[in-house]
């Protein structure tokens, strides 16, 4: 499945840089960077499963936000660029 | 229909601090802020029409980066959120 992630990490304390150090780097591990905390991820359930819980161990729920949008099937044609065109490439490695 | 908008701009010069500011305000015309650079937009396609061709006079093209996610009819359960939550108020008021 498609999902897209968005992230917003507080970082005005040093454990925040931190935090969003090893986000940016769980995020690099399943999914393609197509914005400085956009990630486009084709993952299974299960790998989902397991992503989403190594970024639950990171975050503060108080301070940091992170959104998961799935999109359906058609996924490639449900996405519209201006400017700078980062493409997601599929078959890249998945490194976990 | 439901757009998910994210965008980067550069930000390096003082046009692009610039730029960053009324990307934001065209956005926050027409969607709700769910991160710092992340909007959610319930919108017709005219409206969208609309909304994407003020962006492209807006931004530099080999500088920045503007994402659209269209996502299916049943958005509403297509989106998870970890951490701080901002929900989506369709019934909002839109300012254009």
């Amino acid at each position: 499945m498609f999902i897209l992630v968005t992230y917003d990490v507080d970082t005005q304390s040093e454990t925040g840089a931190k935090r969003l150090r090893k986000v940016a780097k769980e995020c690099l591990n399943y999914g393609h960077r197509v914005q400085n905390s956009v990630f486009e991820c084709v993952l299974s359930e299960a790998q989902f499963l397991i992503f989403k819980s190594k970024i639950i161990k990171i975050i503060d729920c108080n301070l940091d936000s992170v959104r998961f949008y799935f999109l359906s099937k058609n996924w490639n044609r449900r996405i519209e660029c201006l400017g700078r065109e980062t493409a997601i490439d599929v078959n890249s490695e998945l490194i976990i």
